[in-house]
């Protein structure tokens, strides 16, 4: 029998291309003692995976060249000498770019699938969603009343973060990327506004269009992209205001945010609001993923919460599919059909 | 009977000069009811004096042209019609850069002469030692056993924060201008080691001494300048670190930091090393007032806090030791003698 992955073949120098993956054919492994082998059913596309290609010094280890990408996974157990799991469970882990994984359970959750499709665990469910939490109830402290500044409203994180905001009571204004996602983010997702920043030029045209749908300013500011959006943010943010800083896609691939040097711009900005700026990855706020399934998952059951999935079918397309992601090309939680839904 | 007042005769462009103030007779009002005249002893000279002279928007009001420059001042009342005032009162408040003010008593607060030298309520007893304790108490929540890296270490407010950080047990390297500064800073003040920017080119370098300084990093950085030592600091910073905005004086007369566009470099790190910078302002934190005099004022009455002063003679000399201030000239807290103590 034998298994698919994906390796890294070789860094990127800005934008990725598929010449920096490699598919690789290889033996399943036997599991060993106190393991289980299980096979990918679907596999998660992520922005931060652009930071794993890169050696330089982050918040986590760059994957080695000739190892296999990172990943969250949703799988099935076929083979186990691990006490706590048999054939058949299904489990969200970090079994990476493959058909397969082995694992002593470290880091593995076992998946019911009465609450919502298997595929959640890695989106609305899962990491994304519980991203959108922290970021929302820990990091911004959002309140009823307040109004929020979504960046990538329609993507897997912003998406969350946009509902549960509706759901406390904020005003939200969206930011996503072509007017079919800002109509979602509207209609579906229940935002009071969506900018379409590729109608906007520059920072200023982004600030201006800001200022009308939210003539109050911004009490929270949720960062997923930087770029001109961070710019259009900064002039619109209300005193006492806080901005959680989840990620920076448009910075992945070596945008600069143009020549001019910004930070005089962005830590005035921070000193006469009085503004609060913090970074933060969900990995550090494990102890809210309870609390996070007990609130989010009958909101997800009953549909209170909704979810959208681009899905690619394949392994082998993964890298394509992930080049999409980030140009943008996505709508909602991107997602690898790797295996076939258990029987 | 004259005073005299300095005026803001015309807005600077980048850095001030003296073209920029105007000196100015009048006849000293009379207080009208429920109000008191009083006539300056002491006036502060402080670095966010520079914004002021702007009309950019801001956390406050621009100085009208023609209006008389705000500042501290203490000062003794000579006429009252306040019931809570009587003449020979030592009161501290915004009287301005003028020789004589009238009030009805609204942000004025009696000054104790047992306790320090009355010049203490514009410097370690007043706003600056106010800003440190508020900076390092609530803003960067410092704890003993942690570092702290400390810009304009030998300055009204960076002193106290240095001082208060060692009696609370933390580690301190402090940033100051020339050597003279830094031997201040170690010797007197107590801190660990002190960096001279002076004899540093650039960030890279800053970040260099910093490490050979802390080799562990920093756990809280208190930000009065931004330039290079701020891009010294962000490689030096520890995950879940802390960053006070108090100030930013390299930036206060147009210096850019260079042509690179350093946001996005500021912003990865934040994310990757899950920083929370906050700008804060003194004004905000008027309940801390009374724990900090509670707690630093028998520190400085004890000689424990040591605080040092320049003083500059005359009203009519304010504007050069501002301009001096800006350029770093001043040792300690910068204030001009405006009138003779009381007798």
């Amino acid at each position: 029998m034998s298994m698919q992955r994906i390796a890294l073949a070789s860094r990127p120098k800005g934008w990725p291309t598929a010449d920096n993956f490699r598919l690789e054919q290889g033996e399943i492994p036997s599991p060993g003692p106190g393991r289980f082998v299980a096979r990918t059913i679907w596999l998660s596309l992520d922005p931060y995976m652009r930071g794993r290609m890169d050696d330089g010094p982050s918040y986590a280890k760059p994957v080695e060249i000739g190892g296999t990408m990172e990943g969250g996974t949703v799988s099935e157990v076929v083979e186990s000498n691990h006490p706590d799991y048999k054939p058949g469970d299904i489990v969200v882990g970090r079994m990476g770019w493959a058909t397969h994984g082995v694992s002593d359970g470290e880091g593995m959750r076992k998946v019911d699938p009465s609450i919502a499709p298997i595929s959640t665990a890695l989106g609305v469910l899962g990491m994304p969603g519980q991203t959108a939490y922290v970021g929302l109830n820990r990091i911004l402290e959002g309140k009823s009343g307040e109004t929020i500044c979504v960046s990538a409203a329609s993507g897997a994180v912003g998406a969350v973060v946009t509902q549960l905001a509706k759901i406390k009571g904020m005003t939200v204004v969206g930011v996503a990327g072509g007017a079919d996602k800002c109509a979602y983010v509207v209609e579906e997702l229940g935002a009071d506004a969506c900018i379409d920043h590729r109608s906007v030029e520059d920072g200023k045209q982004m600030a201006e269009k800001m200022a009308q749908a939210a003539p109050g300013g911004f009490d929270c500011y949720f960062e997923n992209v930087a770029g001109k959006t961070l710019l259009g943010v900064l002039p619109n943010m209300k005193p006492f205001g806080r901005i959680a800083i989840c990620g920076m896609i448009s910075l992945y691939s070596g945008n600069t945010m143009g020549d001019q040097n910004q930070l005089p711009l962005l830590w005035r900005t921070l000193l006469v609001k009085k503004l609060r700026a913090q970074g933060f990855i969900v990995s550090d706020h494990m102890d809210l993923m309870k609390p996070f399934l007990a609130e989010v998952g009958p909101l997800v059951k009953s549909g209170r919460v909704k979810f959208r999935e681009t899905v690619t079918d394949g392994l082998e397309n993964a890298p394509e599919a992930f080049l999409g992601l980030l140009r943008g090309e996505n709508f909602g939680k991107q997602l690898v059909r790797v295996g076939a839904d258990p029987s």
